[in-house]
């Protein structure tokens, strides 16, 4: 595959068109980080000028966003019909975005010209003209997105082929074909690209697809087969309706299967091996559970239900997988058999420090407290130090004891009316270094509260809690069909400023799992500094 | 398309194969009708003899199901190396079955019959032509799954074309050609079906697919496309790893894009029209949420959120879908969001019966306010109830009250150490009918008790909240980089059995949010009711 070979991440923009997903600026501004470990070489903001909270992203990530391989691109439109492109303030917009590229979205067929931008056939050819010039002129490489390209190509082949030559003609860099309403089968997708490719030469295309004739990912590759360079989708393949290709699959696909190398060198970045983790850390920002049966990342995706053929899958697993699970980061499991559990615990406490191999005992004993931890919504995946915790808990080391709790209590009230703003308190009583003590906090919130008169009690004991600050809290309601009497887990992350660390509190009571998950976080950070337990 | 095309839907046998689905014997009575009702052709039911549960099945099946269209179908194994089919328990099992067609999977790949089965390739080519042979003597029609037909083929295409040739030869009226791990690509697909065709004649070739390489449902169609007249599924895409190919899209993008008619009549059936519908009461049974971004019949899947294209959409549906939702029994939605404009507010305004049209200053209005809102973390997409409380606010209906809240109160506590159970209560304070009512209620957690102490302060005036049942209760954390001072959104669900509504609650203190969309619910739901205001 030649090095001209384009990933285009548009998780941000357009897979932010989801239902339920809606992306703060600081969401974004994590995001950005992990799609660049995973190697994709552009990605596509948001849309400055149009969206303010996508201004604000550019703002703060031409300051603050250190990207090691990919490039960041501004998305936005042609310029209005009847004006000129340096006069357009959405224009102006994407240069003040100050992003190496531009994307710009144009009609391309006729009859959304005609009918929803309501201008002629050949104004929308100014508008190409001219806004990829202007943009071009002022120093910046121009993408351009030809919107229903494909329904309009069946339509009027002649319209749609004059929108990209324009494009190319005013000095775009690539034009990409996309598939807006999602409709094409693969057999089409290889006809038209086939077709226009005769009429644009060396010139980079290409290719956007959404699923929802189920057929997004196959489209892609379809498309590059005929020709592309450049191919345009999301992690976990979301986006309006039924989501846009599923970028991590396409890439999959093509690094594993068509042995054409699409991703950043996994030197650079994180690459393949790392997309089933940076596929569910963004899944944790965007909030959208994962799908299980999701190609390649998916926690079925490699998960074997023992029977027919469970011996011979352990002693042959390539027959009965389409590939090494390890190649994407993710691992083969089987469903019924504890073999796995047992091998991947042992691993993971390797990971962390604890040699469990020989001792066969404390590690049966381990990976059945998970299974049942995990049965009743405990996740010790993002939460490595809750399971450290357990892990001392089972071997010789036990689990560090610094502090005593006698009880706690959270109040949280609204004292008057609609308008009035409610108040949080906590009081927390426990003994520590031989003492007696009652610690009450005010908060935002309950769990703030909590935090807070938790904190106050400890660092008279124990000075170092002091640096301890909470930076990530994050709920889950599992089996919500249950409304409030659902289940809840609880993750938060803590920092000393050097590292921070996961844990994870799970129960009916949204507040006793949030304590349960502050309090081993103290735990973890105070034997983390060696402080000697009771 | 020749009337012999079979479309064969192995829910309840490879689907059931899926992480989380245990179907029982009435499950499976249940979805079989509902099949039917689809009008797929070939129900296979399970595995009798293997499964005890599927002999059960199968049993009941003869005695009580009813099917106007589709024939039932036994699946089971070639008999035993070395055995005569005459005297496999197994395979008598598949007679005992009392089925029209019997189903049987057979090798095909030259590693498997050596490493898996432990036989020679003689031998399985003699299993596959004893049986097939003994179970068509017995009256039979035997259709031939030819597992790991593609990966064998690739490997050693002369012995997997030995094994399609035997079947046909002892009488199999179809070979399925199954890519078992899931990860063909639509061009290789329609290459081998391609090669495979020159040697097998009229004889028909059938496709069954799984979805690891995401083109599970291109497979499928390529398969047809070269020839194949028989297509295998599941519903909803259920199956093993990343599951099967899903059915629902194979028939809609035969049935609407490719004008191959492959269900049974809509007279005789429900057919395309209602697949929607039956997709979900499937998910019913299954009890797998239903997946919103599933192709034609997600929720998701005509639900447009773009404010760019919001306009345009009102005037031209067509023109932003791939096809027109009612043809499979779903329907366009529009989201509000802060992508969204005054023009995709109207149209919601619309859906829900609010004609603001002629009201050009509260729909500035009512925009502004969603967009503010939104700044701050609300969301409408995800809650009409909420969203149709703000229009009532800014047209001429006013915002309907239904009591006055003076103040409440939630307390959490955990009166001992580690393992003592929390406690939760809360106590509210408002007026309503004329009285001030104080009700403290208990819960699981703070907003359980809370949700049970509003409801018992109000029931007492408004009887209708006896119906009311919470239903679904959804956190997110915002902006989640600042830990537990994060802000807070609420999504919950009520029901009255009759309807279901959501709203939404946003506040730094997830307390406060969750009262707020507490309280929302209930105005809506009296509201709905008609129940008269203050």
């Amino acid at each position: 595959m030649s090095t001209t070979f384009h990933v285009y991440d548009t998780t941000l923009r357009d897979g932010a068109q989801q239902e339920g997903i809606n992306l703060s600026v600081a969401d974004k501004m994590a995001i950005a980080p992990l799609l660049d470990e995973l190697g994709v070489g552009y990605i596509e903001g948001g849309w400055p000028g149009a969206v303010p909270k996508d201004t604000e992203f550019f703002k703060l990530a031409a300051k603050e966003l250190d990207l090691r391989n990919a490039e960041l691109c501004a998305f936005g439109a042609t310029r209005k019909a009847g004006a000129r492109a340096a006069d357009d303030p959405q224009v102006q917009a994407l240069l003040d975005a100050e992003t190496p590229v531009v994307t710009l979205v144009a009609k391309s067929d006729i009859r959304h010209v005609e009918r929803a931008l309501k201008t002629t056939g050949e104004e929308n050819l100014a508008m190409i003209t001219d806004t990829v010039r202007y943009l071009v002129d002022q120093g910046r490489r121009v993408f351009l997105d030809a919107e229903h390209f494909f329904d309009g190509y069946r339509f009027d082949a002649a319209y749609t082929r004059s929108c990209v030559l324009a494009a190319y003609e005013a000095g775009a860099e690539v034009v990409v074909l996309c598939d807006t309403n999602g409709g094409m089968l693969p057999d089409w997708v290889t006809r038209i690209v086939t077709e226009i490719r005769a009429e644009t030469g060396d010139s980079l295309l290409g290719m956007h697809a959404h699923n929802d004739s189920g057929c997004a990912v196959a489209n892609s590759l379809a498309a590059i087969n005929a020709g592309c360079q450049h191919v345009q989708g999301t992690v976990n393949g979301y986006g309006e309706r039924t989501g846009n290709a599923d970028l991590l699959s396409v890439v999959a696909n093509l690094e594993l299967k068509l042995a054409r190398p699409s991703l950043a060198s996994a030197e650079a970045t994180g690459g393949l091996a790392d997309m089933t983790r940076i596929a569910h850390a963004i899944s944790e920002i965007t909030n959208i559970s994962p799908f299980a049966r999701q190609p390649y990342v998916g926690a079925s995706a490699f998960a074997h239900k023992a029977g027919l053929h469970a011996s011979a899958i352990r002693v042959d697993p390539d027959m009965y997988q389409h590939t090494d699970p390890s190649n994407v980061g993710n691992d083969m499991r089987m469903l019924v058999s504890d073999m796995a559990g047992r091998a991947s615990i042992e691993l993971k406490g390797r990971a962390l420090g604890f040699d469990l191999s020989g001792q066969p005992e404390a590690l049966a004993r381990i990976t059945n407290r998970v299974k049942d931890a995990e049965a009743v919504g405990y996740t010790y995946e993002a939460a490595d130090a809750s399971f450290e915790l357990l892990l001392l808990e089972e071997t010789n080391g036990g689990r560090p004891r610094y502090f005593a709790v006698e009880s706690w209590r959270t109040i949280v009230e609204r004292p008057g009316g609609r308008g009035t703003p409610a108040v949080a308190e906590a009081t927390v009583k426990l003994t520590a270094g031989g003492e007696r003590i009652v610690s009450t906090g005010e908060g935002n919130g309950p769990v703030n509260a909590l935090d807070y008169a938790l904190r106050k009690a400890l660092v008279q004991v124990y000075p170092e809690l002091e640096e301890f600050e909470l930076i990530d809290y994050k709920v889950r309601i599992l089996d919500s069909q249950h409304g409030t009497d659902a289940t809840t887990r609880v993750l938060i992350e803590t920092t000393d400023g050097k590292v921070s660390w996961s844990t994870v509190g799970v129960g009916p009571n949204l507040i006793e799992a949030s304590w349960e998950a502050l309090s081993e976080s103290a735990v973890w950070g105070l034997h983390h500094r060696g402080v000697k337990p009771l």
